[in-house]
């Protein structure tokens, strides 16, 4: 139910980005590839943010489906901007186990004739370029909702609130990667909120129900449950990182091992007597397969992996206290207990 | 008279990085750092994108100096974001001559003990997520001006062409440099037209005369006006960065050289006989004084530097025919004509 009412949002998506190809064909091929890639890069997501922002909407009484459409939208291109940048800050060729933006343009350039260096320089340029244009529309859209005044100034404002503490998120996230220091599972806990949850739950579940018109009270508790799964989320998807099924996920499950990745799992195993005995493989560039089955045999010996396994449900299972004591609407109430439970179910 | 006006910019600039800074103190020490060097790099520039909001707002007979305030700093910010990313995509650590975002939180990371490589990752990520800022705070203070929706729309629209044209025109520049062909002048006018002309004086003059409800016609010689100007800046800017006065300009007279900077000057260069004896020099990444004066000298004495002064002087000569063929007030064309021929006088 979730996923059928989100086919308007496609139909618009597709419709914005074959005017912004045909608008760039002024400007040259390159130019053109750029909103390709753009639409690729978008194209490979699972709507879940628009998802979120027409539940909200439509399960709040909203009677603006078109505003709410472009707010969906706004969203995901949202979220499409922030991970062609995250794909910058990490200079990463690949997303979702696809070549990204950054790693097309990369091997543009070597196809035409420059070399490593100078093409995943030029990919790098046109991958910010592309987030710059995805952020911008982002707020364009929103800025352009033809809805009264106030309400759109509130929505303006929790997209500013979305924008700035995911910065912050991103900043506190690459800070840990070049000035280590031991994090404890708090502090894990808070940069998956701040980097992710606030602006992929909170916010879209918050605007779809300004946008309808909801009661205060209301609009909070979708504040609380979206952080919540939103941490949930983001502890299953470090989970997949080391354990998932690659064929499913598409995702690399010795890359966030070898980039030696700050998660609940290290911060619970760094806890453990079992430490020493992994510690040296964490962040090991060329890490073996022997290796990285080695770390996960650990992970779960030592009891991490159910750790942050019970964590993970532990979120959901506070999510759906926040519904349960909440005056939402019973249907509502429903398709949102059933998308936190995504969270969890994914594991195994 | 153009400088003065900006007073109220330079305290509403300062109010919002105050408040940011405030807000931001919730996300560690960072985050605040992030906040001081972005209002750091707004600081560093010269103020010329308001001035001219607030010129043909004002010259126009607008109505409004609050929102033709927040006008000019929106595109204040809109140059600040462009050219904190600029800097991330030539991984360049120092702007006008002082360190900028990526070259002080890349001194920050080596304080903290990272090494060369990982402190520079760290800046780029900074520097990144700063301009991230920069540009959704453009977009947010346009779409909460607190005037009639078709004027906000048409005001929108224009920042929407800034930020396409510019993406287009970056691309076009990196492209440059990573599959260089040989490009004729007109190439060049193009790519600076596009990467420079249109955010910095077509678009801040046009947004002003929109605001102030200006005229169809008025709005077009805006229009014109500020891409010929703009234009004329960049040639100016590329004739200092190789023949300029350092301790005036703040600007390295070897690094444009050294980076093999597509330049109307090498675009002209290129056809003369003397081109094979300067063409080893360029884009060299160890020129030395020696070479740079070398350089220099032929660019002088093959006709280059003067074709690109006459290049300058015509867009400046043809700005100001504008100005003469169109209705707009008297007192403002003089402002204007004032303000296109700092465009040239910079130069000697």
């Amino acid at each position: 139910m979730i996923d059928v009412a989100t086919a308007s949002v496609e139909s618009e998506l597709e419709r914005y980005f074959a005017a912004s190809r045909l608008r760039a064909g002024d400007y040259g091929p390159h130019y053109v590839e750029l909103w390709d890639q753009l639409e690729q890069a978008s194209a490979g997501g699972k709507r879940a943010r628009p998802a979120l922002v027409l539940a909200a909407h439509n399960g709040l009484g909203g009677t603006d489906p078109a505003a709410a459409t472009q707010l969906a939208i706004a969203f995901e291109l949202l979220h499409t901007a922030f991970i062609i940048h995250d794909d910058v800050i990490d200079r990463d060729l690949v997303r979702r186990g696809s070549t990204n933006v950054l790693g097309a343009f990369a091997a543009r350039g070597a196809a035409l004739g420059a070399d490593e260096e100078q093409a995943k320089t030029w990919g790098e340029a046109a991958a910010l370029l592309a987030g710059d244009l995805a952020l911008s529309q982002a707020h364009r859209i929103i800025a352009q909702l033809d809805i009264d005044p106030i309400t759109r100034g509130r929505i303006l404002d929790i997209l500013d609130r979305a924008v700035f503490v995911s910065a912050a998120g991103e900043l506190n996230d690459v800070t840990n990667t070049v000035a280590p220091h031991l994090l404890g599972i708090p502090d894990v806990l808070a940069t998956l909120e701040q980097k992710t949850a606030v602006y992929s739950c909170e916010a879209p579940l918050q605007a779809g129900a300004v946008l309808a018109g909801a009661s205060a009270a209301d609009i909070a508790c979708l504040g609380r449950f979206g952080r919540l799964i939103g941490i949930a989320f983001q502890l299953t998807d470090d989970m997949l990182g080391v354990f998932g099924d690659e064929s499913k996920t598409g995702k690399s499950t010795v890359a966030d091992l070898r980039e030696g990745k700050i998660t609940t799992l290290l911060a619970h195993a760094r806890t453990t007597p079992e430490w020493p005995s992994i510690a040296p493989f964490i962040g090991k560039a060329d890490l073996d397969p022997t290796e990285a089955a080695f770390v996960r045999e650990t992970l779960t010996g030592c009891g991490s992996a159910a750790h942050t396994e019970q964590l993970a449900r532990d979120h959901v299972a506070l999510a759906k206290t926040e519904l349960a004591a909440s005056d939402l609407p019973g249907e509502l109430r429903e398709l949102l207990s059933t998308f936190a439970d995504r969270a969890v179910n994914r594991i195994r």
